[in-house]
C-alpha cells in the first residue's frame, strides 16, 4: 500500500491531512479517490492506515481507520558518514541507503575530496537529498525519514564519533596483511562488548571519497576511537562501499534472520 | 596501478600487444609513455606486470615485467540472475555486481517484467554489458570478467537451477513469519552441507523484477531445486536487492574476515 509521510501536525488523533506534493502525488499520480485507504505516518513515532474523505488535488483530508506499529527500523542504528563524491552519486548513496536502512546521513570533507565544496550551495542540496531520503523510506516501507545532517568539516565528523558505540572506518591499508575486515572488526567488537544490547547498538560507517582518505586521516579516526575496516580485495567505488557495508551490517545484525 | 583485460592471443610469453579501446584510454587518458607500467590480463587465467616499450593511439606494445598471481575472485562463485529490469538498471546491476564480486550474470524474463523485451535489441545490449563488465572488473581490480549471458526465458532459468550448491531466490511472501531470511537460509544450508567445501561453493541469487515474482513462479523455483530467501523488511528495488544480496553473500563467505 502506498505510503506517504506527513508533517506531525497533519496527523491528528481522528484525521490525517495530505498537503503539496504528497497530495498531488496521491491524487494526479494514484489516482486516489475518496474512500481509498493509504498509510501515513509522522517519520517519528506514529503511523496509521487512513481513509480518504475529501479529495482535491491539492489537499486530502483522511479518517484514521487503525493506528499501526512502527516496525519498518532495523535492529542496529547505522548512520552512513560519507565524503562528498562527485556528480549526483551522493544521491544514490541516499537513496539507496535509505532502502537498505540506514538510520542517518552525514555528508562530510575530507583531504583527497575531488568535488569542489561549494556551502552557498548546501540548504539546496541537502533539501534536494533529504526530499530524495524521504521519498525512498516512503518506497521501502520504513517508519522514519534519515535525517540528511548538514556538510561537516573532517574535524567535525572526528568530534561525532564519541557518541557511538561502534564507528567503522572503511579503509585499505597498503599491507592487506595489517588490515582486518569488515566481518573481523564488528565479531572482536561483539566479543569484547558483550554487555552492550545488540538491540540499541548504534553504529557509524565512514566512508572514503573517490581519492580514498590519506594515512593521516585514518590515524586521526583511529585514534578518536574508529574502527579501520576492510570491504574486502576487490577496490569498490566510493558509493558502492558505502552500500556494501551498510548491507552487511544489516545482516550482521539479524535483519535477514539466522542469529 | 591501471588494469587491462586483452585478447588472450595479445598476451604472449614475453611481451602484451594493447589495441583499440585499451590503447586509446592506456595513451589519451591515462597518458602513457615508453617505460610507463600497467598490469594486463587475459581475463582467464594469467596477468602480468608490464612496461611500455612502443606507443601509440592505436596500439601498445608491452614487454612483460613480471607475471601475477590471479587472486582478485572470490571464494565463493556467485551467479546473479535478474529479471529483465526497467531502463538502465540492468547497467547499476553490472557494475556495481562486478564490483561486488559477481562470477556471472544471467538476465531473465519473468511473467510481471516490466520493460517490453526486445530480441532484436539483444545483440547490442549483452555487447553494451559486456563492455560496462570489463571496464567495472578493471576498476575493481578483478582477475576475471564476469560473462553476461544471453536473456534466458523463464523455463531456461529453472533448468539452470540444477548446476549450482545453492540457489538463493528472493521472495517475501505474504505471511513474513513463514519466510527465512537470507542468513538464516544460508546457515540452514551450510550445517546441512558440511562436506561441501566453501571454497567450491556455486552459488546462484535470483532476483525478480520490479512487480516482482508471482507465486507460481516461486513454487516453481522451489520445485527445481531454489530456497526462497528474504533480503529484509524494507522492501528493496529490484537492482538494490540484487547488490544487497551479494554483498552479503561476499560477508558470509569470509571476503571480510571473520570467518
Amino acid at each position: 500500500m502506498q505510503r506517504y509521510f506527513i508533517p506531525p501536525e497533519q496527523l491528528g488523533e481522528h484525521s490525517a491531512l495530505l498537503t503539496g506534493d504528497d497530495a498531488h502525488h496521491a491524487v494526479r499520480v494514484m489516482r486516489m479517490e475518496a474512500g481509498d485507504c493509504v498509510i501515513v505516518s509522522d517519520g517519528v513515532s506514529r503511523a496509521a492506515l487512513v481513509r480518504a474523505a475529501a479529495v482535491t488535488p491539492s489537499r486530502v483530508e483522511a479518517d484514521i481507520v487503525e493506528w499501526l506499529p512502527m516496525n519498518g527500523e532495523p535492529r542496529w542504528s547505522v548512520t552512513v558518514a560519507q565524503s562528498l563524491p562527485k556528480g549526483d552519486k551522493m544521491e544514490l548513496v541516499i537513496q539507496k541507503g535509505t532502502e537498505i536502512g540506514a538510520a542517518a546521513f552525514i555528508p562530510f570533507q575530507s583531504e583527497r575530496m575531488i568535488v569542489q565544496y561549494d556551502s552557498k550551495k548546501e540548504a539546496k542540496r541537502i533539501e534536494r537529498w533529504s526530499k530524495i531520503a524521504k521519498e525512498a523510506a516512503e518506497q521501502a516501507h520504513r517508519s522514519r525519514i534519515p535525517p540528511v545532517a548538514a556538510v561537516q568539516s573532517w574535524r567535525g565528523l572526528l568530534g561525532e564519533i564519541a557518541g557511538y558505540d561502534l564507528v567503522l572506518f572503511c579503509y585499505e591499508k597498503e599491507n592487506e596483511a595489517e588490515q582486518a575486515g569488515l566481518r573481523a572488526a564488528i565479531h572482536a567488537f561483539r566479543s569484547s562488548h558483550r554487555a552492550l544490547s545488540d538491540n540499541e547498538l548504534k553504529v557509524m560507517l565512514i566512508v572514503g571519497p573517490e581519492g580514498g582518505f590519506t594515512e593521516r586521516e585514518a590515524a586521526e579516526a583511529e585514534a578518536a576511537g574508529a574502527v579501520l575496516a576492510g570491504l574486502g580485495k576487490r577496490i569498490l567505488r566510493t558509493e558502492t562501499a558505502a552500500l556494501v557495508g551498510l548491507a552487511c551490517l544489516m545482516y550482521e545484525s539479524g535483519e535477514m534472520g539466522g542469529v
